[in-house]
């Protein structure tokens, strides 16, 4: 192994000027956090309440910040002054803070990093080079030194003890008085210590030999990674012992996504959706379709009623896309057969609950079909089964992850999924007192209810309803062959909820006229996607999930929001 | 199996309606046709007259249609009446018109359908079901009809010989003057011809015993298929012969983009690119990148400067993103590690080339890096590898029915990637004569020559240009660590043509905010953007690429219109 030191001559000056400003073992009670409401819930009154209160909560943070870097640009100063302290130190070409322009691609050392993931016992005696986050420091006296070492979720116990040649006193008290969150390098030797290690993932620890500051977080973060991993559990069970542990709120977490993103449950979140994207992508593919891309940019509005954005095409009025469905269903005029997309989805409405957004994933496949809306319902059932299987197969550690913060029940679901008329639901409702329209829409609550008999009784959380009523969907839904009153399409439910949306469609351009202008749908606007099947078009079917929904199910979570990596949401368009 | 005639019992009297209205053999010379302009050029002057030209051609056709739909209703009228010659038929049962309902899911029969292209010399004498749009057809006398039935690119030449208790005379004639593109079902048996079949892909015939209409396709339509799959060397070929063949213009092409996807070259090219996205997926998740998905909508301007798609978001001015650069970044600083994205890009540049468009699709990936930025362009050295060997490979039938068209030669390319910096690449260019600024961009003009004088000396169409002059690079780059008139970044170029620009990015907050305030962005418009590098940012680059360059280049296209599914340029937002 080549020496670290060879790497980084531009280190010595630069460094020191910067090392005071870490303030060892900040610890704030911070204005951001509320202490008052659960994070928990999904009431809306709470989460607009959630809102307010931490843009106040942002605004003092912002001139907190800036006093900080005050603060800091005066500490920066006095550190000149010690850093000849350290300079006098032998053994300084050991640590220090790197800086430009030993960051700047200079050379390809041929160094290899260890993950620390994969810092184990069979490194015993091995001198290994690492890189990641400073989790926390502790120092013990003068002599000795911790640290926790962090990356993609598995931590390293450093160690740091004063000896000759190897550690000095000035390179302990430099370790251990990194900020939190700060990025380093070090180099040491693996030792496996005689009782295991708690406040680790790996079971063995390093013994510091050289160890570099690549680059720095503030001292003061406005998130603390432990706060915003705690579980609601745990604050409450501490509250019993009388303890009031801080509680990160869901705003707040956004506010300062990417420190909120390096949670154990949140790494684990958005590896599951990408695993839930994988699968639908090679379930799909493997079934014969074609993953396509159509235009999110439309002239007039997509789907004609609902609320869309518009904007100024080169002059031209238009809007972004609601949903794929009219471009995936010419597609499928295009003889592309089965086709899938994955893609942004814009919708302009008003609702602020915990599971809309203005801007989502949507999954969506498209399909010919032979005789039945049925084939498309089975591709459902075979995709989702296997889905679930997969996620509760590979993805283990990334479920435990986000069951540790937001515990969860595995969802319960049948190997072959149940299929329900609408019909057969209301008539379920009904024997159990809930009178609802029977050619009207389901609302929200009532979903919920139909949910929980349908789990009593057959022993499911994912099952599909079909045959809705005709009035509730849009135009381009075929009607049902022997009933007008009721279409050939379908919802799917996870726990209570509705995420998925599909139908057959209809292929006759005129009863697609007929059924658009009934619905009071401009003709013109849907010209050339009417005009799609003039030449031939084959019956055909389809259905629409939204991805952030799946995940948000799967894992029983509470906020859509949760799920969304930079959520949008009628009061939010940042980070 | 069971009778076809049993799942469509209500294929009596609406069928014979609608029967005439196909009116045999209609072959149109089409106002949508040019002879005039060679359409296999990329030269901005032709591409607006095409555009010009074929509104006009766009209207005459619409005025067409509309007489042709009342011709339509008229013969329907009459149809009425020579219904009754075909009802006296004793095997009426066998053939006709499917109508609604029975193309509403009535039911579930099943029936197997076989697949046009697994119909071959293995089935001989067996009973089999297709559903495959009509290509041609054509009578020989009153007792024999041949056609042509087309399914996912494959060809069947089914034939009807009249014979007592099998096939009708007026069976003929229904399967004769059914029109092109319209979808039918067929039961015949299979048999083997002795001589080899020129007509169709599939090297047997089908006897038919029964054949149903279930859509049909206007008799007149904008575009034949045939002509849409013309290649430019048949017409050529043609011409001097004498013959004038039909031309569809480019432009043509897109008003009517369900027709022109049918032709074997799109189908080709659409597997393509589904194909270069999965690669690009399967090949980043398994050096463990995570697919991300970061927000279209955005508050202010993304990147600054350049045109934007501006909007009105919930009373906010908001924009759509030109890239996902900021938020992938800020994925990177969230502990993402390794990240990948697909997705829309939107450009409001009014730049009207064969290789602009102003919404694409994205492929983007951001990774830590250890010390230097050949990490990245070593990923894309071995991603793009990786793609071209697994398209020649798995993709040969694809890539044949493309070249059948659009003849073109396949890609020259390096096992390892070739990489020149920007310096050598302007000595190669001024050895062979061709002055540039040694601190400014190259443009496409220039980037041609260069990309021939690679090919002369290496032997490679695709290579790396690296370490390009500051000052045409993104305020985000990293400049160089020892010539601040340099960058960490570099672009990719295929066949003389940028596909990909990557770099290293500066992660050092102070950098990042002198870097764009010297380029004159508003600090404030990216101030969460450059908060999140606060918080301990480590050392990163990345890269992207326009899924529909990678698709054009590769088979050597002469315009990025033929790559996107429904484009979207400064002239056209639909269909």
């Amino acid at each position: 192994m080549l020496d670290l030191c060879l790497w980084y001559p531009n280190r010595h000056k630069p460094i020191m000027a910067s090392i005071c400003p870490f303030v060892k073992g900040t610890s704030i009670s911070n204005a951001n956090y509320t202490m008052s409401q659960p994070e928990n819930t999904s009431n809306l009154a709470e989460e607009e309440g959630g809102t307010t209160l931490s843009k106040k909560a942002a605004k003092k943070e912002a001139i907190k910040q800036e006093k900080l870097k005050r603060q800091q640009e005066a500490a920066a100063a006095a550190a000149a002054l010690a850093a000849a302290s350290i300079e006098a130190d032998p053994l300084s070409e050991n640590y220090g803070e790197v800086a430009l322009p030993d960051l700047q691609s200079k050379a390809v050392s041929g160094r290899k990093w260890t993950e620390v993931g994969l810092v184990n016992e069979s490194l015993k005696d091995k001198t290994v080079l690492v890189r990641g986050r400073i989790q926390t420091t502790r120092p013990v006296g003068k002599n000795i030194g911790f640290l926790v070492l962090r990356e993609k979720g598995f931590t390293l116990q450093c160690v740091l003890t004063v000896a000759d040649n190897l550690v000095s006193r000035q390179m302990v008290k430099f370790a251990t008085s990194l900020s939190k969150e700060s990025h380093v390098d070090i180099e040491g030797i693996v030792s496996v210590p005689d009782a295991p290690i708690k406040g680790a993932t790996q079971q063995v620890e390093l013994q510091v030999r050289k160890i570099y500051g690549i680059s720095k977080a503030l001292p003061t973060l406005p998130i603390n990674i432990d706060d915003a991993a705690r579980s609601e559990v745990d604050i409450e069970k501490a509250l019993q012992g009388g303890e009031q542990l801080v509680r990160v709120n869901q705003d707040t977490r956004l506010n300062f996504r990417v420190l909120d993103l390096r949670t154990p449950a949140n790494q684990g979140i958005f590896r599951i959706q990408c695993q839930v994207e994988n699968i639908f992508r090679q379930f799909l593919l493997s079934e014969g379709f074609v993953g396509i891309h159509t235009p999110k940019l439309i002239a007039g509005s997509s789907e004609g009623g609902a609320s869309v954005f518009r904007l100024d095409y080169k002059g031209r009025p238009a809007c972004l896309a609601q949903s794929p469905q009219l471009h995936k269903q010419m597609a499928i005029c295009g003889d592309l057969g089965r086709v899938f997309e994955i893609g942004p989805v814009f919708r302009a409405e008003d609702s602020f609950t915990h599971r809309h957004l203005c801007e989502f994933t949507g999954l969506d496949a498209e399909m010919e079909i032979k005789e039945h809306y049925s084939e498309v319902m089975d591709v459902v059932d075979r995709l989702f089964v296997a889905m679930f299987d997969s996620l509760n197969e590979n993805c283990k550690k990334e479920l435990e992850a986000i069951g540790k913060q937001y515990p969860f029940e595995p969802l319960k679901y049948l190997r072959k999924t149940l299929r329900l008329t609408f019909e057969e639901g209301v008539q379920m409702l009904k024997e159990a007192g809930v009178e609802v329209d029977p050619l009207g829409d389901l609302n929200t609550e009532v979903e919920r209810k139909l949910g929980k008999l349908v789990l009593e009784k057959y022993g499911t959380e994912f099952y599909i309803l079909h045959r809705y009523p005709l009035a509730v969907r849009p135009f381009y839904t075929m009607p049902a062959y022997d009933n007008p009153a009721y279409s050939n399409s379908f919802d799917v439910f996870i726990r209570g909820e509705e995420i998925i949306s599909g139908a057959q469609r209809v292929h006759v351009p005129e009863l697609l006229s007929t059924r658009a202008e009934g619905l009071g749908i401009d003709l013109k606007s849907i010209e050339t996607y009417i005009d799609a099947f003039r030449y031939g078009a084959p019956p055909h079917g389809g259905f629409g999930v939204g991805l952030e929904r799946v995940v948000m199910l799967f894992c029983a979570l509470n906020n859509i929001r949760k799920t969304s990596l930079f959520p949008r949401d009628p009061q939010r368009i940042t980070p």
